[in-house]
């Protein structure tokens, strides 16, 4: 398949790479040279706009930050909708509002073009191996002309329904969790280490104890080797509790734990950590308490 | 060994009738006949109160629900201190606060008895097949003169120090993280049924994605199946919070995740709903929003 994907960040740069290892003519579309360098050494085609990728594609994956990039990117003066073929499909793997999942959807169908809302989950471990999770939703036709796709980059593609939105709805529920799990993790440990106990011991017995958590056991072990390096950075989830935050507001839906966490990774961004790895979201209590984080030495 | 188990709860009867199946005799002590039949049905004996124990014990376990009932059952006017031998060991299990447990290492200590602060985690499930993890610490004489009890309850026992408080320490922690995940599983699952998502699927999803966590596993089939009977009630988290944010307030230690999941649980048992099953603490969103929970059906 002929497969264009626009945004070559962390997860957009591992599913590009994923299609080309399958056999895929594949177009990445990125602002940064460096970004499009990489693709190209390892085996792609490069565009430095979105309307400057092939007129022939079957697929386009869009893995860029917000709402507002997918639009543009889409939509856009420079965007790529006016050079798609017709039938073609537009997969929306980027974290957004259902509702704005749903808009999209009925854009690109007045546009002639198939719509997945297609957000992944698994980090940027499971988009370099190519076992990403898919939480999709879509007409049984976009599902079909994604499929391809989706075998390259994931190892469980779920079809949640067959319309957009749901599968949005999905990941902002995970995201709620996500995010509430990474900060509680880090209030939970400041917490211990406040009281006194050793940081890696108490990792050890939290994971075989019901306190555990899949991002305890993923975002912890950042946090005891005093390595803040962006696996997934503090501002994607300043970002995504965002919102969640929104979309419950519209639905007059109280939401009082993720608006906590929302205010910690915001204490965060506010603290200058925003481009650092989530957990690092401990650096408020650092900052409030004067706790000795680990060194990892 | 002889042992006395004190408090035939979920957990002391779980772990009274385990210490039977060892070939230990046991007599247990509960202000409850029914448990106390309970118990001599399975091959006990029983005492209706802690000066009825017999007086030649080689280890006596601690399983109240808190700190007051702890003081109460060993120093108290009917407490079991003053006829224990020299050397005995009480194992403390009760979830108390690190300073409790400190406290009464000491009180031990001058009555010529061994302390071990050993709380537990595994629920009634856990509790009945003798696999609980133990979060120990304690002087190494109360470990070794423990081993034998500590082996018939639990699959797991963590040695994390060699004085009180530790132990509790971790449990703490992990009551703060248990504690937070039900309620944030809750939240979670309230917003995705608003958001017009199928909750069985939501769960079948988040299980395999990087918002899962054991209690979420563990705790919203009970709100799929629509059954509240309590494997561990609301007012447990209530109470457990409540150590948890007291401890923290000792330490001048903000905890804002843990402040606000205790909100919510005090709103469940506002409600009526404090001896419900702990993932019950969703019925303050049907409360405030009106959403239909799941009717098992």
């Amino acid at each position: 398949m002929k497969i264009g994907v626009i945004g070559l960040g962390t997860m957009g740069m591992g599913a590009a790479v994923n299609l080309v290892k399958q056999g895929h003519h594949v177009t990445g579309c990125d602002l940064r040279p460096a970004a499009r360098e990489a693709l190209i050494a390892a085996g792609g085609a490069a565009a430095g706009q979105p309307d400057a990728l092939p007129r022939d594609l079957d697929a386009v994956l869009v893995l860029v930050v917000n709402a507002a990039q997918e639009q543009e990117v889409l939509f856009g003066p420079q965007g790529c909708v006016k050079l798609l073929p017709q039938g073609a499909v537009v997969i929306c793997s980027t974290t957004v509002a259902p509702e704005v999942a749903r808009s999209l959807e009925a854009q690109l169908a007045e546009a002639g073009l198939l719509m997945l809302d297609a957000p992944v989950s698994g980090g940027r471990a499971g988009a370099e191996a190519g076992t990403m999770t898919v939480m999709g939703s879509g007409a049984p036709a976009a599902f079909d002309r994604a499929a391809p796709v989706l075998e390259a980059i994931a190892s469980k593609v779920w079809r949640l329904g067959d319309a957009a939105g749901v599968g949005s709805t999905v990941k902002m529920v995970n995201q709620l969790l996500a995010g509430v799990h990474i900060a509680v993790a880090a209030e939970a440990l400041a917490l211990g280490i406040r009281a006194g106990a050793d940081p890696q011991v108490l990792y050890d017995v939290i994971c075989t104890s019901a306190g555990s958590s899949w991002m305890w056991q993923n975002r912890v072990p950042h946090i005891l080797a005093g390595d803040d390096t962006p696996a997934s950075a503090v501002n994607i989830f300043v970002k995504d509790l965002g919102i969640v935050l929104d979309q419950a507001r519209a639905l007059s839906f109280p939401a009082p734990i993720a608006a906590t966490a929302h205010q910690l990774f915001l204490g965060a961004a506010a603290l200058g950590h925003g481009a650092k790895d989530d957990a690092f979201v401990i650096r408020v209590w650092e900052a409030l308490t004067g706790i000795k984080l680990p060194d990892g030495g």
